[in-house]
Order: structure tokens, then sequence, then C-alpha cells
């Protein structure tokens, strides 16, 4: 059964998906009408040609610039600054941001073998020095390499009147005291605003 | 994003992917080499035109008759009954089985709308009366409908010299007493054999 072996092992190499998990994707798409099957191959396929990077921003994007760049209404003078693409998409949704984002393509590793250069560093600079940019906000992950990427990319963009900020670390929004672990306790108190 | 957003619309359509693991894996597959998807997409596309149903025991396979039902080693006289195709890879696995198979498609759901005539069962007796067949394991599940589809399918065979047999029930190897539920148990303790 070649044709079943073959999808379950290309699915089985996508994260968190395992042998069992492709077998039974595959056995479900079999069960289902030929359409689907063949809609999910058509939009695979023209996945990696339709999508490209924002020459701006470093946004996935099928238009460049990236409708986020393209949009006049957004705020060009204040940057969010993200490890992924994936990252903007979180942050839209929450609908609160009216400024623009950089993608620095991942974070610092030196372990893994990712330097400065391999991300967007310099051109974040670039953009920043060309351009009429009020404030940055590093909103890398809170982890140790999101730490001391954001660290980095501060220490970079320099002083010259640019207000460099990071987002805040506390409890999530329906979260709980109990389960949340001690240094980020630490950094919820030692950021606390009065009320 | 459009391209990022059909690709996640269609992988949420499997069972067990939500919206936010759909877009995991979409932006996952962007930062693989385009080459990754494109064999996903061929191979997915394949999929439906390269497999079939086997005539004789509706395996899913891509040559009529499948490689069990051709295989000149495999013991004819003995036929194993399973709900779905993919059951019979699980038993395949096992490496004890040397008998054919035969997939019901299914198993009886009145409230599914899923009656006999859904399933393989006129087929299946269609077998057992016009070839040497010695016995019928029933291999359905032992679920509710599994064990109502056994009992159907064991009545409409009927007598005549055929051993109807049915998988037995029990505390699954590697499995934990203190764990497993009360008619499991009692399943386990009415079939215990002598040692």
């Amino acid at each position: 059964m070649s044709a079943i072996d073959d999808l379950a092992t290309e699915l089985a190499k996508l994260p968190g998906i395992g042998r069992k998990t492709a077998l039974r994707l595959t056995y479900h798409l079999l069960k289902q009408p030929p359409e689907q099957s063949k809609r999910l191959a058509s939009v695979l396929s023209g996945l990696a040609d339709r999508v490209r990077r924002c020459s701006v921003c470093f946004n996935l994007t099928e238009s460049d610039p990236c409708s986020i760049c393209a949009d006049p209404r957004r705020d060009r003078a204040l940057i969010c600054v993200v490890e992924e693409a994936s990252d903007i998409g979180a942050i839209e949704r929450a609908g609160e941001y009216r400024g623009v984002y950089h993608v620095l393509g991942g974070r610092l590793s030196p372990l893994d073998g990712v330097t400065p250069n391999d991300l967007t560093i310099q051109q974040l600079a670039d953009r920043v020095g060309s351009g009429a940019v009020r404030e940055v906000i590093l909103a890398t992950n809170p982890s140790l390499e999101g730490e001391a990427t954001a660290l980095y990319v501060q220490r970079q963009l320099g002083a010259n009147g640019l207000v460099v900020s990071r987002i805040a670390r506390g409890i999530p929004v329906g979260g709980d005291l109990e389960y949340a672990d001690g240094v980020t306790i630490a950094q919820a108190l030692s950021a606390r605003r009065a009320m």
C-alpha cells in the first residue's frame, strides 16, 4: 500500500504528528471525497510559490510590501520587533496594536549556530536610521534566548532619542498564581502598577 | 495572507487539528525548503487516484486484489472481519495472523443511519457461501456498536459447519488492573484460561 505509506511518511515529518497520527489522517482522507485531498494538495503546492518575505518588515506575504506595511492607517513611527512572522498573527488577533512590525527571523542562539548575521537586525537598524521612528517595541519571547536577543537588539539600536521598550511579563490573564513559575511571579511583582 | 489562510483552513478540516495547530503547521512548512510542501502535495493528490477497494476483501489497495488476498501463503479458509481497512494494519503489525481479511466499512449504528446495507455483510456471506471457509473471526471493536455488529454478522452467517469466533477482550498487555474499567475486568475474569 505504498500511496498510503508515502502520504503517512510525509505527514509524519510535520511537527507534533507521529506515525500513528499520520496514518489516521491518511485513512481519514481516504474516507472523504477525493476533492478534499485534491484541494489540500493544490493549496500546499501553491504555498511556496505564492508566499515570500516583505522587503520592508520580513513578514510572510503574497504582495510586497505586505498588507500591514502598505496600510496608510498604520503608525510607521512605531515598530514592533518579533521573532517569527507567526507572532504577527497573534498580536494582530489581539486587535490593539496600530504600528508596524519587523520580523527578526528567529532569536540569537549560539548553541544552535544562530548569530546576529542570521537575523534581520542590520535591516532593522537601517529602518530605524532612515526613518522617523519614535519607538521600537521588542516583542521577542520571554525565554532565555528571547531576552538575550532583545538585549542585543536594544544595544545595536543605540540611543539618539529613540525609545526602545520591552513587552510586559507577568501572570497571563485567566492564569493562576498558584501555577505560575517563580520568575514570572517575581517579574509580575516588580512590574506592578498603581490602581 | 490568503495562501497561508487557505492552507490553514484546509489543514484544520483534518481530525484532531484545530486552527492554531493548522497555522503552526503552515508556518513550519514555510520555513522548510519548498520541496517538502511540493512532495506532500504530490502524494496527497495521487492518493485518491491510486488507492481503491479490493474487490475481494474491501481493503484499501493500489492493486486489485490486494496484496494480502493475492498472497498464496495466506490461509483463505480463515477470514478476520474488521470494521475499517486501518484495522488490518494494526493486526498485520502484530505479525501473528496468517489468514485473510474482510473489511465491513464501518459498524452498525442505527442512530447514525448505518444499517446492514451500508456494510459489506452480504459480500461476506457470499464469500463464506462460495468458498471453503473454515472460520470467521469477528474483530470488530469491543464497543457497543462493535459488539452489536459482531452479533448481527454472526447471525447472518448461519451455521453449516462454519466456526464464528470473537476476539478476546481483557486487560491489555502492559495495562494496569487498577485503571481498567469494570466491564473489561469482568470479561477478563470470565474468559480466564488455565495456566
